[in-house]
């Protein structure tokens, strides 16, 4: 059995090819892009989700955070009981009603810990959770309420900050696939 | 001292150059692939796991998931004391026996917490943790146990779902590297 | 209204253009390197941080360990009261002061749940906590200490380990945009 070389490629037909190639790689990159997961609802870690996000922009990336499951209780602007199915409205009673009231993940003490995290950040002049919450809006960071998550609890649109977007699983891995670092939090 | 500037490069080095270079780059580039490592063994993050990993199927990617520690116990069959050493016991006793025994991350109070979840997620016509389970199955994606959790505490792999992957450390890495995002919940 | 094609470019002209794009996605290739962010100060989670770590390392990737708010705990090397204000002290009385008196995430029991997990580790030939951070500093791995949560909490360089690199949330983010993988734990 003999097998023939293909003849070789002119240098335009390279050209070509490479260009082919390189469109396609290009295609590929990670973007100037950064998407947290915040699925907890623990001061301590939605504020490490605020500071790594307003780091992110500040460096010049389309930072998406994405507010899921005990998350959402950041982004509450209140709640009410009304319309609510009697699951709803007990998850609803034992969910902290906006950024102001989330516990700390250790040492909460009835919310003591997380009166004193705030007074220790207060005296060393580090920005408040509502303060950095704040910043992300200004900075363009896209903020965007977990449409499942939602649902699941029924937490309602009035029960949310204004002007946020919702969306869903899709929604937030079309951002992270394209993004150079991805936190779950 | 004077330095010569190299002679300039024929335009077929320079294709010749521009192969090379674009080989490697290929290389290096992230693949349609996404990695989860499951390290809590609350119903809350194992279902967000799930809910991530077969969003990220349906979209395309080859998805691992790795389980370790706490998240071993997600993938348990049923738990067996025969043959395990004290604290081995101990551990298995203290832990959840499959998908369907997990607590909730907040508010358990004894499994109350986690019924009532999976209620509200039936309301709304949510997939249970175990048909997200199944769907991940039937999508391809890789559920992998990691090794050092189950050699530490003593996990045999008859407790363990039949039909998984077994591997360390440098398993889940050699995904993650290679991924568009890497999840650590 | 009619429209001219642009002459077609020469083939020279075209491979300065594949040259100059090249060079654009080079630049934005993930490095070989894996960036962990260890905000937890729980045993079993700086456990699989470390794992992770040395596994990374031993891949060939640079690693880089930014310990922040609890994780600054593992990197303690005791603790003292002078110089700190009244809450400063009290964070610093109930925190561990080290790697070793770190509680597990789950049936901790007063560190009985810490002391049998290093036990069933040690039973089985694995690492302990300490032999893998030693493992990091031979390794090359960098190990940042979070100059914020140094700063809220009011902790000294003296109560850290000696030889920490210490940076804020934008050196953490300058590895994490370039690595192949990024793990907040």
């Amino acid at each position: 059995m003999t097998t023939t070389a293909p003849p070789p490629a002119s240098l335009e037909d390279r050209i070509v090819e490479l260009e082919r190639r390189l469109a396609d790689a290009e295609e590929r990159l990670p973007e100037d892009r950064v998407t947290i997961v915040v699925f907890s609802g623990d001061l301590d870690k939605v504020l490490a989700a605020h500071v790594i996000a307003t780091g992110a922009a500040a460096m010049g990336q389309q930072v998406s955070m994405f507010f899921t499951f005990w998350g959402l209780n950041a982004i509450r602007s209140g709640k009410s009981l009304a319309g609510k199915q009697v699951f709803e409205q007990m998850m609803a009673m034992m969910s902290p009603s906006g950024s102001r009231s989330l516990p700390v993940s250790k040492m909460n003490y009835f919310g003591v810990g997380a009166q004193m995290l705030r007074a220790m950040m207060k005296n060393k002049n580090v920005a408040s959770l509502e303060e950095m919450m704040q910043m992300t809006r200004d900075m363009g960071v896209r903020v965007i309420a977990c449409e499942m998550s939602r649902d699941v609890m029924g937490v309602q649109e009035s029960e949310l900050m204004p002007g946020l977007e919702c969306g869903g699983v899709a929604s937030m891995l079309a951002d992270a696939l394209k993004s150079r670092a991805t936190f779950f939090i």
